[in-house]
């Protein structure tokens, strides 16, 4: 089977179409055929050596896809030949509180990436795709949707009345758009680009901030919410906003801490947190029981993920690029 | 001012039109002109004697009205002359646990009612209405809209994705149904009219089952649920109704046990409630809180209470009659 | 190896010593030495027919027991041979939300049961013993003490300062008196011997109701609690007991209904759950994961669970004799 | 009557005893006769103008205070003469979540603050003082008491076999010292003295750690848990101990951020916050229900909170002193 591989952490350049061995599952496994794969950020960071730079190469990259299942190693009892799955970005994480030892399980990340025809995993780390959803569709759910999911539903607890904030239009923050407002919530969308933000406004936003043009989108926040703010902050930026998410969030309110698109450190006032009585929960993608849960919701609304732009398998580096330049809407996928 | 007092504890021919001093506020009081006052199962039962036989006659009865403020009592902050607001049904109950001091201050029950030209209450018992509301829909509120948001949202925890099964088409049920719709549940809705249906269908209801025809109906709700049960089951119907909605749940999911519309002691098989780790939550409309987070809902959402029927101040006895019919879907209002 | 089966579902004298040929763990399978188990009401209920009538004979009964790991099957990672383990209840119940699929992996149910020198189990469905437990000790924990756990902490979240009312002396009884104490709270003991409410005192029982001398047991613990009634009901008594303990309870109180000792279908009065916005739990045991978390708490402790009595392996019968008499205070276990 | 009021915002120089009206409770309020009050940090901050530096001068500061009440105001239920009191921190945060309006109602901080001989408040602002308790020790519950019970119980939801981390040995460290041991938490307790650690120990943290000797604390803590790192953080250094404190809690851990001894704003590194899944709260002292709670395990247990040393009410300024200097454990009190 041809798989891509990271050879050299520089970056997409690094990219080469390997041919390997046909993998075969063991006791508990199964072989999926994997059709379609999406990209985030962090696949990103990792090809480059920023995630971790003493990764053993070569090693397949990308940890989100879908296909069909197409061998059973022994014992396999939830999934059969032809079943439609995606896998979960950490297939340890079943259900519960994570732990180190779940979180070492994610994919793409040195072990067994997605960028390959044929991937093998545990039957316990795949769920099924819901049945509207084409694979390519399907590919940007485990890490993008998983995350938003995790943020707005899971931990953001958000109910139909109240608010949400997120920044700009990435694969995390389109789908928390999205979720947010299968919700009920009311969703306020900040972006570089009025053109971006008018399409947050075809998917339900109501209101929209551009960064750009308002540096000071905090206070944009609190005028278009009463000068209370708002119940949640998706935070995609990481240190570089955490400051002005603070000031966005209401008292009692709630700070989603996913990325770090803006760096990992910074200077930040943690006054607002003490003295409003915040919560910064931090989201690291979660587990196969959230994957599930979304996979209902997706399921009764018919819900489908924004794609940005699907590309042929041997242009996954061009993808990477592409995605490194930030001019998407949504999520990035690769055909395999 | 005219207010209809409850002389007798006979049903609705008890009922008679008074003149009455008008009431002045006392300090944190607010006078509230009376514009219109909705009806539920519970004001027939009191005005019967069946809620309470020793109440002390004569009394002003029903819970939920609407008006605008008239008249502000010393030190009154909240509030100013011609603010359009709710009454809250326990005023007592601001927020947090229930008590039993909050719930003695429900309204309609032996002291102050709504069915008055103007009536005084403590200002922290009052909530502003949303907007785009009339009188007459904003009325429909305080019990029936506080308690179907308090079992869906506050302790329901629906999430998009998620089923609901709500029991025949009266106030609190039409309101479960709306509100689990806002936050993206699945809804499957029960009635013995398969007219009644059609119009739960018509607000979102994704199934219905009629009783009447199909008296096995938990067994049609597994049906529809692919064996598995729903979430939560919105249940009015009390005691006679309980072990079917027991069995209509899923494996942890839970009942909210709201009305006894069909009895309120009954044998019942308490076997499933272990097995399948059921919570059975009893619900008691809610506080000033639920109600101000169900109005912010109802804003963000303009969602219309349904009223089946308006009648004049006059002919409160014929709607309370009426009600007792139980051929209404939504609610009955009576104006002011 | 030897194995005490069911041969027939008459009791307790239906019970059998058979020679069995030694089990050997599959993939992700481990090999125990059972050296002790414990005994609950439900064993009873179970080997004369009345929890499932239909049960293939002959079986391995009893779900509760610890030992040694002997052997391990291939990919088994979470173990080694030597390891002291206790079997969950329900092996594949290991985190997150109960349902059916997990609920039918119970043991002693009519698959494998604990009466034996070997048992294999699935590596995810074992826990480790805290290290000042013995064997005996340690058996005692799969079914009460896990249940009592999710009662009182994981559903009952009870918190220092909180009360709570256990029924009985019974295995869950005392497992729920023992972490109530841990928990920081005040807990109330029922009984109908004067004797066993002093023995329930010296585990921390602040106050104890002889439930046959005060039949109106409920107005009883309102006394105790300033007519307030109890945070927490750990109800095991089922149907029969319910309508008290709704009494007993506060408002926005909870009953973990647990037990069926009682009876399981009776008239109950639900008016209470309404009126005071209760909430009735049921618990059916428990997930590896409440296991794990009540471990900790155990170790830290060094709590001891408490042991009416130890019967040799071929007295499985009498033990079973003895615990349907009632005498009991604690658990009772068999050595194998 | 008497009060010290701050005259400059120079320290505690700047105090000065008054002689003022005696003050008369308007309707729904009450008037205490303040007996004790206890330090804060935040006092000191405050009467140097570091905290909002715009105060209206003169003005009476210290927000902690117990005492009787002595004359009631019109329409007041709750109390009577002679009751023993203590002043919630935020008189208008009853119940429910915080919003910006309560958070204004801090005593001590411009408008009325407790070193006086008589204070009127709101009825609803008090709560009862356990019996057990001398007005000494009750004044030194509202801010540190309630700000370690939000901490650890309402927000931390610290149970049985958990871990905790309290930094220091100042008010708030070491109520939640014995608040987590009350909840069955083992608690590692660090502190720059040796001695110090030893009476931690004595209240019974199981560990210590001497940050002086170990600047590497969290390292520390790593070791003391199997590499698995503490449940909760109680931080109350601030910006400067945020990051250690985040690398010793536990995967899907909580961080409690309370105070800010060592800096308001720092360079923070937020990636353990993202990759552990961790929740950083901010905890800003708590509602009258967190204090009547919070009381109520007091009680339950006659816990006695440490009181370091007790002044008389003109050497206020000289307690001020004596608690910048940092050498106290537990609270510092003056009588009134």
């Amino acid at each position: 089977m041809k798989a891509i591989r990271v050879h050299r952490l520089v970056g997409p350049e690094g990219l080469q179409v390997d041919d390997l061995p046909e993998p075969t599952p063991g006791p508990g496994e199964v072989a999926v055929r994997v059709r379609a794969v999406s990209l985030n950020f962090r696949d990103l960071m990792m090809i480059k050596g920023q995630y971790n730079p003493r990764l053993s190469l070569p090693f397949v990259p990308l940890s989100d896809g879908a296909g069909e299942v197409v061998a059973l190693g022994k014992g396999v009892t939830r999934w059969k030949a032809g079943d439609r799955v995606a896998a979960a970005f950490m297939p340890a994480w079943v259900d519960g509180e994570p732990t180190e030892t779940k979180a070492q399980s994610a994919l793409g990340g040195g072990g067994n990436g997605m960028l390959a025809e044929t991937v093998v995993l545990h039957e316990d780390g795949l769920v099924r795709i819901p049945g509207h959803l084409t694979f390519e569709e399907a590919a940007t759910l485990p890490c993008a949707g998983v995350t938003a999911w995790h943020a707005v539903v899971t931990e953001g607890k958000i109910t139909a009345g109240q608010s949400v904030l997120v920044q700009g239009t990435g694969g995390v923050s389109v789908f928390a758009l999205q979720f947010a407002r299968l919700c009920g919530a009311r969703v306020i969308a900040t972006s570089s680009s009025d053109d971006k933000l008018r399409r947050a406004a075809d998917l339900g936003a109501s209101d929209g901030v551009n960064y750009k043009t308002t540096p000071e989108w905090d206070n944009a926040v609190l005028g278009l919410t009463g000068r209370e703010g708002v119940d949640l902050v998706v935070e995609v930026g990481g240190a570089g906003t955490l400051t002005r998410s603070l000031r966005a969030a209401k008292f009692g309110g709630r700070v989603a801490l996913i990325g770090v698109l803006s760096g990992g450190s910074a200077e930040i006032a943690i006054f607002p947190i003490l003295m409003k009585n915040l919560r910064v929960q931090g989201i690291f993608v979660g587990s196969v029981a959230m994957f599930e849960a979304m996979n209902r919701a997706i399921d009764v609304h018919k819900l489908r993920p924004v794609v940005d732009r699907v590309f042929p398998f041997e242009q996954a580096a061009e993808a990477l690029t592409y995605m490194e330049s930030g001019s998407h809407f949504g999520k990035l996928v690769v055909q395999v």
